[in-house]
């Protein structure tokens, strides 16, 4: 058997905690994994005609089963179960389910679950300890609450197209879904919180999240200067990596490759480095003069490679690191000893590799190697659970 | 009074737990901060010469009263306690405050609280429903442990350094700090959990998080795509946003600022701009033809302002937006409808403004405008309450 395709067998900390997963594509979801390889058992509840779109939603083409391989690496670990939410019949089935549920989760636009009978006031009647969270856009109430909440969209509105790139440089886009994972991250923050809490007072909670509040949350150091200062802070002309930290701070291109260096004193780089034309500034011009110490550090970095640039500073103790792809990280001692990657098996035999969850608990990381389910796969066994 | 400086008043989920937080700079400090806006009771653990060294870390030369502003704004709501942990007395008194608190949070380097006696089998027989949360750049373990754990050399060997830019650029560092603050948002997850768990079995639970592992959580769709392929998903050559995603995914330049463009299909596009070039590419082409459909549409879209686009798009109801910096965005009235910011009274009597917790519960926000601590604020009182 393979090491790598086991699952966790320790008790895990979510055990027993039900989490009814009505959402689509990546904010929701990813709170819904998270929660599941802490233990939780997650069902997404899905509509029986195309289920969940990212079910359908291509990623450089690639497929597994009849589902994007997206969807695979999202919904893992999860249960499937479908229900025309239009049926009076199958709705009140699933107002069961809601009865004997901990969390409820939705990512539908503000509106869409009330319309259907299943918003906040309604479900609490049916459960008083339900934690019910929902992840929209911009939030519920507002001008923009009807908007369409997609992560680039948001990210050009939040401020965030500022932060990477040069100065020069137009609007730069995190090229990942940030505020999809973001969001997501702190719906499962703030969801756990409400069971603590619910433990305490028996008491359940909505708790809410935007993809707006969370872009502007990864904001809130250069917002908070912005706040002080009426002015944006600006990104460096030339090797910019973060707006608000002066030179030497960024990458560097060397005679082979690239070099990143983090915040080391003018003094003690230049000695490292053995760079006279650095004498020109003192510690004291890192933000007045960071374009030009930088410019002078780029030209200068040119002339040898990043091993001999690696040596010199990781000698004096200062912090610099080579930049890597995956396939050189992959390639590192270090990587193959953190249990990084795990097996998950398909139900047609075959397997993929993807990440773990992050966290590990008492030293051991979590692993589950069961995969997405196929639409409605448990609706049936569900059924008879719960009926 | 203004209404912007209240603090929240119901009740909050974390009310009556206490952390103790060992952390300095951002990734520890974030997480502490959320625990704080949730309602736990958080106490820094600072060394009495210079405490957090945050505190002394300028950005762009800010400072409120002796410290950086960057330390008010990561470390409001929280206590400060001074203790030079390598007294005995001074350790003996920390050790009581560990046997009566909830959650010890750390970030220093592997070993560090080992040798201070602070270790997590050492504080488990003081308190054994303990939660013990580390972080460390690169885990406990294996060749990488002693490393500085700083986020642009964690970014560098991370491979996130191919998501943003385009495809000619060379590694590109998203411009703020978020491994650390995602690894502080998990921290938070896994604290959580564990309290939930404590709950259902009485144990407490060591929790670890690292930068890296972080990092590659938030690249799990293209690292899973890359499992799959052996191919790293390459950047566009133009306009790219995201590397999964097919054309038009991205942002464009107009005659007068820059629209952002998320998953159109071709043909609505094409026909909702007025587009004849694009008749070239069907939908098949939007990943093997990624470059050409997104080079004719950078060339078609400077002939007229974002206005004018964003109305043709928003009229078929095609998902586009303006970007925005920080000042157009404070300008709308979504923005300030949301309640987005937040007053901090400092204790010589001037204020900071700041983001708010972005997670909502019951529809409020949570706001708190208790200042950062001075170095040992709390110390005389906090041993008179614990010893």
């Amino acid at each position: 058997m393979n090491p790598e395709s086991k699952s966790t067998t320790k008790s895990l900390p979510l055990e027993g905690v039900i989490v009814l997963e009505f959402c689509q594509y990546l904010s929701g979801p990813s709170a819904g994994l998270r929660l599941a390889d802490l233990g939780a058992r997650v069902i997404k509840i899905e509509n029986p005609g195309k289920g969940d779109l990212c079910r359908i939603l291509p990623i450089k083409n690639r497929w597994v089963e009849n589902d994007s391989l997206l969807f695979h690496t999202i919904n893992r670990n999860k249960e499937s179960y479908t229900a025309n939410l239009k049926s009076e019949h199958e709705l009140a089935e699933i107002k069961r389910l809601i009865g004997k549920a901990d969390v409820l989760m939705h990512n539908f636009r503000p509106g869409v679950m009330e319309k259907l009978g299943l918003g906040y006031e309604a479900v609490k009647a049916l459960n008083a300890g339900l934690v019910y969270a929902e992840i929209s856009g911009y939030g519920a109430e507002g001008p923009w609450a009807r908007k369409p909440g997609q992560d680039l969209l948001l990210q050009a509105m939040s401020g965030l197209m500022f932060a990477s790139g040069n100065q020069k440089d137009g609007p730069m886009p995190f090229g990942l879904a940030i505020g999809d994972m973001l969001c997501g991250a702190q719906a499962v923050q703030g969801i756990l919180a409400a069971l603590v809490h619910r433990k305490r007072t028996g008491k359940g909670s909505r708790i809410s999240l935007s993809l707006l509040e969370s872009l502007l949350d990864m904001q809130f150091e250069v917002l908070t200067t912005y706040f002080a200062s009426g002015k944006r802070p600006l990104r460096s002309a030339v090797n910019s990596a973060h707006p608000l930290l002066g030179a030497p701070y960024g990458i560097y291109a060397t005679k082979d490759s690239h070099l990143a260096i983090a915040m080391i004193p003018i003094a003690p780089l230049r000695e490292a480095l053995g760079c006279g034309e650095l004498e020109r500034f003192d510690q004291s011009m890192v933000f007045t003069h960071r374009d030009a110490i930088k410019q002078v550090l780029a030209d200068f970095l040119k002339s040898a490679t990043t091993d001999h640039w690696l040596a010199k500073l990781r000698e004096k103790g200062l912090w610099a690191m080579d930049v890597k792809d995956w396939k050189q990280l992959k390639a590192t001692q270090g990587y193959r000893q953190s249990n990084l990657e795990q097996i998950i098996k398909l139900t047609n035999g075959q397997s993929i590799k993807t990440n773990r969850c992050p966290i590990r608990i008492d030293g051991e990381v979590l692993l589950s190697d069961r995969p997405a389910p196929t639409l409605g796969e448990h609706t049936a066994s569900i059924k008879q659970e719960f009926n």
